[in-house]
């Protein structure tokens, strides 16, 4: 049992002691002795206090072509069928930020420079930015216990990286949720360790969602004879808001009986979340295009303490979760830019790691955005609320992007509600609680699926799948398919009779209005076509070869 | 031997069939197969020529809260002692380039964009700054066979990191020079490979500088004797130009001779070249603040044909090279960005890691730099040379900073040489011939070093060497030990004798002779007190516990 006490004495220390043996069996070579740190020095040298620095190779600011740096930035995301126009017009005023040469006076610590940014800098990411991102953190997921940090990174794919960098060896099998982001088994297979799926209830039911816990309990309980093979030296990869592909959340109640269930199985959580922030309120078939966010029904307050999803963070009392976040999708994928926030002791092995690979994150991706998050915050003190904390202004500015989306969501479902495969019940569109994609279930023909063998009703899905694709691809509209996003396919195959479809890229209504009739097209073509003597293409009986 | 015929229609599968076997045994795990790629399409498929992409996870530009980016650039690197005001004046005009939301008409394929480069982008970089990269390498360093390409990297760092990947596990030893960038072995550790270090002629003949190219040749002829516990998979890590720590310089004909050594034995080369553009025309003790740069007696095209060092890459006949460059030294350390050019399966092989890790080098730092080299290049064409090549812009800047170096090079130099510890023969000051490095070394009287046994004698230089630092604490001077940057100490402690010191990061003239008087005032001491009775400090026999 953990007191209160011991959360707040919980130490760098006691953090070592019992995540030390969670690292890969490599981590430990990671050795880093930098050739300027000096050791040793008698007590009773007297050092200069102003010494002239030779050492390091840092070229002097002067020498930087850059000498300030000026953004135009957006008071509100483009709307969907109305973006602004391309280019800044003669005349046209904007709001704009600067990153300066010399940041000075009050703003110092808040507003990063060109000297300081653009020079070599922290392995841990500028603290500055640190500071705003720390602030991220405690204002909608405080943690528990005090002795947590943070380390930016360069984007999410480098933070994943990093992470099995740290965790993985050929010992450590990550559990998954069965459909994931795939990349994940990448990182996992290079380091030499395995993946293994956890069943996930994809469902409309809020409570449901997310995670089948009696199935990871069973797993972990039972683990060797599901898998005799593998160590049990376990690490959980996790999107629990606005799962991808299958956008469902769990709720914190599941998230505590899954915290639970990995305490007692000493389970590292990796808790991936770059779409909790944009959260879509209930769609509406009624009113389609009703917008709670553009209603001004949904405050900043309500935004962050009741639509925002708590954290494993804030339910950890061990220090065993780690937390992924990005700027990628509210911010801008090109910056390259993400974070992870975890106990000391493994931010500072993972600041161990970016010294021996790359260093820091861009430091110009890195103060022009901490140079917006001071924006944005000033000015939302001054324009709305002057007790408004710094970061409230980049909440904002997330809300608003959450209240695009569900515009855009909105859209989106309206168009795919009106195609006759949907009015046809050829398939079922399941609603995103949160992120930018929404599922396609497909609805199989009995004798689409007739086979009483296992495996070769696997094939049939699949092959029925392909089918579709191929469908898709003539009639015009290139969605992702659910098995490729497997962790198992075998495993899963059988819940696999869906597409992920994205409300993210698309310009106007009107692409979202094709592609929906697009899509309608193909489960006319799938239901008037397949298994008849209208079939075209020889598609194999496991359908489509090398997918 | 090689043919003309041979160069030329040297491809990818021969690249593959020769270097595959020199490549990490974990590379081939590296298995990444994107989860939206699609596969295996029947023929007769009349797949839509304008789809509705509902698949990947990309925010619209729309969403990025940067809408249009404008940077003030110097015309010149700021002047030591003379340095621009800190902040841009009301009314001051300076000149500045831009990146819009959309570049459009005739420079699209050349100015970068925010919709493009703020958005999820290729693993390689993007293909205008790349495009600048490959005419960097032609312009002064053209390869001899066709099929080489670059890959844009997060800095040096991250290109180390993926080189290193690539090639090094337990069976790799990494040839360096035996003093160098020791980051290298952090990597080279951590991917189980080892580093050996190769013998460095430091002198002021330009013809013996760099590698003991008899030393190497015995070393690889009588591997098994030299490591007989060593695999003979061999990669080369050498800073040919302006080396780090010593500053000396390869001649073409010695690179010639490594190169055959190299090709004899199947050596992969990685050529570091981080400081190749900071040329230094010699110093004259007589007229110390000559600058041929300042005096215009060095032309654009002087620097680039005469001055600047011919790489590895234009003798490389069979594209077992590998060429690293950054832009941290001639444009800012922030940006973290480098590129490595190599034939063209070595840069497929490296891309594939760059998938696997940091995606691609951020954005904003691709762009920022991209439309730098676009705007330098455009101004010089249209101010100095309407016939100019694009890049010859970004080399006229990198004249400018290579005539700053020389001028800090020049103050410094000056100021030691009117130091008493330099009147008095204290310590002998090595002359770069390029890079932002000099060698102080360190005249040891006879009495210091007097045993007759070897590692005796190491400790006692040692133990000199770290009375030194002490001194230099107290005096006010700190510059990086040369027995700090060995490969290993026990094979080069009786060469170790030096400081290595930098002219790159003072703010005035003022600094950098403050700096040569305390590190007088330090040599001074260390010849007054040690191995006296008025020696301080209670230094253990061994010198510094710990360094």
């Amino acid at each position: 049992m953990t007191t209160d006490k011991d959360l707040n004495t919980t130490s760098y220390d006691k953090f070592k002691a019992n995540f030390e043996s969670a690292l890969s069996k490599l981590d430990c070579n990671r050795v880093t002795d930098p050739f300027y740190i000096i050791k040793g020095l008698p007590e009773d040298l007297k050092q200069s206090s102003s010494p002239v620095y030779l050492a390091g190779g840092m070229p002097h600011e002067s020498m930087f072509p850059f000498k300030h740096v000026s953004v135009k930035y957006r008071d509100a995301p483009g709307s969907l069928g109305n973006l602004e126009s391309s280019t800044i017009k003669e005349g046209e005023s904007y709001n704009s930020y600067d990153i300066p040469l010399y940041s000075e006076g009050s703003v110092k610590n808040q507003q990063s420079d060109i000297a300081r940014a653009f020079q070599y800098s922290e392995n841990v990411g500028l603290e500055s930015l640190r500071e705003f991102t720390r602030q991220i953190i405690k204002k909608v997921n405080t943690p528990i216990y005090d002795n947590w940090d943070v380390l930016i990174t360069s984007g999410s794919s480098d933070s994943l990286s990093k992470v099995c960098d740290l965790f993985v060896d050929e010992d450590t099998t990550v559990l998954c949720e069965e459909f994931t982001f795939v990349n994940i088994c990448s990182h996992v297979k290079y380091a030499q360790g395995s993946c293994v799926p956890v069943k996930l209830e994809v469902s409309d039911d809020p409570k449901s969602q997310g995670i089948d816990t009696t199935y990871l309990s069973d797993l972990l309980e039972n683990w060797s004879s599901y898998y005799p093979d593998k160590k049990k030296k376990l690490v959980l990869y996790t999107i629990a808001t606005g799962q991808n592909p299958t956008g469902v959340t769990q709720s914190l109640e599941k998230r505590k009986e899954i915290y639970d269930i990995c305490c007692k199985h000493n389970v590292i959580i990796l808790e991936d979340d770059p779409y909790g922030y944009l959260q879509l309120p209930k769609y509406n078939a009624k009113d389609p295009l009703k917008n709670p966010y553009q209603d001004n029904t949904i405050t900043l307050d309500v935004f962050c303490s009741k639509l925002l999803k708590p954290s494993y963070m804030t339910i950890d009392t061990e220090g065993r979760v780690l937390r992924l976040e990005t700027f990628s999708k509210v911010g801008s994928p090109g910056l390259r830019l993400g974070f992870i926030a975890a106990n000391t002791y493994l931010i500072e092995r993972l600041s161990n790691i970016s010294f021996m690979t790359s260093r820091n994150a861009s430091g110009i991706s890195q103060s022009i955005t901490n140079n917006l998050l001071f924006e944005l915050g000033t000015r939302y003190q001054k324009e709305v609320d002057s007790k408004a904390s710094m970061i409230d202004g980049w909440f904002n500015w997330c809300m608003k992007i959450a209240g695009e989306y569900t515009h855009r969501r909105n859209v989106l479902f309206k168009a795919i509600h009106e195609t006759e495969a949907f009015k046809k019940n050829y398939f079922q569109l399941l609603e995103p609680s949160c992120g930018m994609f929404a599922t396609i279930v497909v609805n199989m023909k009995p004798e689409w699926i007739s086979s009483d063998d296992k495996t070769k009703r696997k094939d049939q899905i699949k092959r029925a799948m392909d089918y579709l694709l191929c469908c898709l691809l003539e009639t015009g509209c290139l969605p992702i398919l659910g098995y490729k996003m497997t962790i198992c396919r075998d495993f899963s195959m059988d819940r696999a009779n869906f597409l992920r479809i994205t409300f993210a890229k698309a310009e106007s209504a009107e692409i979202f209005e094709q592609g929906a009739k697009n899509m309608s097209a193909a489960f006319e073509r799938l239901n008037e076509e397949y298994m008849t003597d209208k079939e075209l293409w020889d598609l194999p009986a496991t359908g489509l070869v090398g997918m």
